[in-house]
């Protein structure tokens, strides 16, 4: 299926494309002309998929967090045996991997979008949608942890802010804390939330 | 001193106008054209007391953080009695404060600012200045609290860590957490530092 192989690739140039400037200059200043020039093609490619900028921020961002749902899923698969101790270790694995696994550049794509979602619909939606799933995940594995919902609902909460923070300090240090310094903050406070 | 006191308010006025527009729009749109229309001022007016973008930059973001800075200040001296609990009290107070205290506007200033840093050279130098007391400040605390420094290196990260984290949330979900929400998140993550 050579025609669809070729599509998917597009997409995925596009995609990337969408992803690099918006890392670098932030979501403002993704159009389809800069997003077309940094992928090396013409505008006509790009609106060969899209017909909108917001059809372009839509299709790219669904395309860059379904990679990451890929991989978060891939993690809890492994470090989750099923057995009671599997939820806790599961949420463990997903905290590593969001704060020292995923690549510098999703860190930077990440922060783009929470600051571009303040202004712009489609990227509020977007990123909604994967907050929604990413909640339901650690939710679901957090259940298995205890039977208090509240302590459910606070773990959940404990483990977005720990993680949101580790990715955020970074820019907010202006350059990226070693993985050891992000490894030293991430047990201890884990250990708070007992995992 | 009639002259002192305009030129004072004048520069309030600026100020806070460069914050309104970086806080709405973000740092890259902040120029002296768009600074002046939000402050309901000639450009004339800005520019007869800064010269360049860069300037008026640096001397809006040094007025807000010296407004901070003054509020931390007086939060810390009302916490800390001078004993040995007082470093630790200090602690917890200024991270509530940060979390809690702190308006709205300055939250989304601070992430505002974080981003642009990103790709400005000036509001990098100004973030490295304010991080640089920032973390000075709780650095002399939690050595109150512990001789062990790579305790106090660890204890001051994880107070970086929860207050950034707690901040960026907010605008990861879409809106801020309720108080009570972020004031559990906070208890539970300052009780792994025996804060």
């Amino acid at each position: 299926m050579p025609r669809a192989v070729d599509r998917d690739e597009r997409l995925d140039l596009i995609s990337d494309a969408v992803a690099s400037v918006a890392s670098q200059r932030g979501f403002d200043q993704v159009t389809i002309r800069a997003v077309a020039e940094h992928a090396g093609a013409s505008t006509s490619v790009v609106t060969h998929y899209v017909a909108s900028r917001d059809e372009l921020l839509r299709l790219a961002v669904r395309r860059l967090v379904a990679r990451r749902r890929a991989d978060v899923t891939r993690v809890v698969d492994v470090a989750d045996d099923g057995g009671a101790a599997g939820g806790a270790a599961a949420l463990r694995a997903v905290a590593e991997w969001a704060v020292l696994g995923a690549p510098e550049p999703d860190h930077r794509l990440w922060l783009a979008l929470v600051t571009g979602a303040q202004r712009d619909a489609v990227l509020r939606d977007e990123l909604d949608a994967f907050n929604d799933w990413w909640d339901g995940l650690l939710r679901d594995l957090a259940r298995r942890t205890t039977a208090d919902p509240d302590e459910v609902g606070r773990m959940v909460d404990a483990i977005d802010v720990i993680v949101d923070g580790l990715i955020v300090t970074g820019f907010d240090a202006g350059r990226a804390w070693s993985s050891r310094r992000r490894g030293d903050v991430l047990t201890l406070l884990l250990a708070a939330l007992g995992l």
